[in-house]
């Protein structure tokens, strides 16, 4: 483990982007991006995933310099047509859209398709505070998920984000998986050669297990509750309405034909649609009521959850995203730590294009 | 246990709210409210619910005629105050605009302030279906809800309901508590005397319990996940996500101060809004791609979905609704059946009223 100023990483990531053919303002926006879920904690979505965006590019399966476009629309809504491009560019560009629309009719709402992978769905949807409207993220993401009493894979992780601005204090942001853990979280236990807790993983025939390697080995992530005893079954229909709002309403592809995020592995034949899809919203809050009014009653809200006892040996009751704001707040100033694999990893990247890490 | 037929407890319902004075256009849209809860399997929320209505009623917690409006717009957004309605009836009402709204700009979005318990959140996405939109229907509710690490009871079950027109398949539609279990299971097992899984329930003391009267008790329900390894932080941000647009973004009671549906508990002094809040939306398919594309490819998720292999021991995978709609044909046809205590206490409501169950 070795830490690296955010500077550090942004020049890197900047370069290599630039390096296979993003323009500049897309590499910047892309990078902005990436290195948010490196601040915040969520390393599985930052820097770590740079080399793997880039094996999409070699493949053909991402393109650099898309042309990304509203392809349908009313006064509240659009589709958007990524053009294959880096879901790093093509999401915001949406969001922005979703924020226009708000701004006119009091809320937006796009679809997108043809587009891969985006980062962490909590950039997006905070896109939305500072025009005092509500961000809402969503995106489907390559089959890893059984529904509840299915042995195949058939949903990503689908998170879900919704930001909400405040007044004094810090917005509430929730950002999370549809799943009980997200694959991030396998991947350190691995690491640590322990056991997953239950309701985390099935095994390939479809049975519970603890190991986790579980998924690796042919299994699957469950959904949020675990089993259907626990209530696995809303977090099905939660993954499956990311899903549907995502894919189905803009034309991208769903359930199991989204296409993969490894480059090894290809895409279904058959396909149902184009890309992966996201979905995105933006709300007006003085679509509602008047901006000071809503903002100084999330503060209060906020400092009523805050304040409230703890159950025995926790010390408080947290608002949704104050683990990752606090976070930033450190590594912006620390560094952001990266493990030994993922140097490794970069350094090689960039010897193979020229630049160093 | 006896079985009524639907005619019977409809008739016997929309007298009883004829009684205690309700408009005949309220009475009948309220009756098929609350009963399509008993259809749908979710008798917690159905006619055994009746005699609480008119205890708030009695209180004055209840306006029997209430002046339903609009009293705030945009061309995509509205805010309803309900004049201390029945939820039953300011809920279709709410429903109607943001169906409205998304005729003229694509999407409809409807936030609501001083109502009451609205019965199931399904029937209300639901409205949508007929005219090719996605319903969307949340709820705050009374406090009974732990957040993760919170001991005290900040929320309701807060339910989200998302229904989405198919072609030849019956809609998909999700209708769920953001807890672990909702209510009725624990009263289920009271009566069974046996014991929750884990996750299900906190006792008093902030101290998981697999007592079922845990949150009689002075305990709390377990927002979906049941505890922090388990994914409990994003069924409690589900929960909070639901509480602030019904209520944060209309002016109704929030959080704690959500007022209780039994008429002998008050509501807590200084409330921060006017009465419990409500969330609709409402989507036209044909905002984002033609309605029969859309509705064509729902059939392909929901057979694909539904033709996935299961694990050991399950049938089948299930598409949210299915259940509901399979009960609903069967209650139909032989009747909706009501527990000795149920009908005990609608006998005597309805002596009291003077009128026959």
């Amino acid at each position: 483990m070795q830490n690296f100023s955010y500077d550090h990483l942004y020049r890197f990531t900047y370069d290599m982007l630039t390096k296979i053919g993003c323009p500049e303002s897309d590499a910047k926006i892309a990078t902005e991006v990436l290195l948010s879920a490196d601040l915040r904690g969520v390393d599985s979505h930052g820097v770590a995933r740079l080399s793997g965006y880039v094996r999409l590019w070699e493949k053909g399966r991402i393109n650099a310099t898309p042309n990304v476009r509203v392809t349908y629309e009313t006064p509240s809504t659009a589709v958007v047509d990524g053009d294959s491009g880096l879901g790093l560019v093509v999401a915001p560009f949406a969001m922005k859209v979703a924020i226009e629309k708000a701004k006119n009719v009091g809320t937006g709402w796009v679809s997108v398709k043809n587009s891969n992978h985006y980062g962490i769905a909590g950039y997006h949807a905070m896109m939305a505070l500072e025009h005092d409207m509500i961000g809402i993220s969503l995106t489907n993401a390559s089959p890893l998920v059984s529904p509840t009493f299915s042995k195949e894979r058939l949903l990503g992780t689908n998170p879900i984000s919704v930001a909400i601005p405040a007044n004094e204090e810090p917005a509430f942001v929730a950002d999370m998986a549809t799943t009980t853990a997200a694959n991030g979280k396998l991947e350190i236990l691995q690491r640590k050669g322990l056991d997953t807790p239950t309701g985390w993983v099935q095994d390939r025939d479809g049975n519970p297990t603890t190991s986790a390697n579980g998924v690796k080995d042919g299994g699957a992530l469950l959904p949020l509750g675990g089993d259907r005893e626990h209530g696995s079954h809303k977090g099905y229909a939660l993954g499956a309405i990311v899903d549907i709002f995502s894919a189905v309403l803009s034309g991208a592809n769903y359930g199991p034909w989204v296409p993969p995020f490894v480059a090894f592995l290809d895409p279904l034949p058959n396909l149902v649609g184009e890309g992966i899809g996201h979905f995105f919203g933006a709300m007006r809050v003085d679509a509602f009521r008047p901006a000071d009014e809503f903002k100084s009653h999330m503060d209060n809200w906020i400092r009523r959850f805050r304040s409230a006892e703890p159950t025995p040996g926790n010390e408080k009751v947290l608002i949704p995203g104050d683990p990752e704001r606090e976070l930033e707040a450190i590594r912006r100033t620390d560094g952001i730590p990266l493990l030994d694999p993922v140097v490794k990893d970069l350094t090689q990247l960039g010897e193979r294009f020229g630049v160093k890490f």
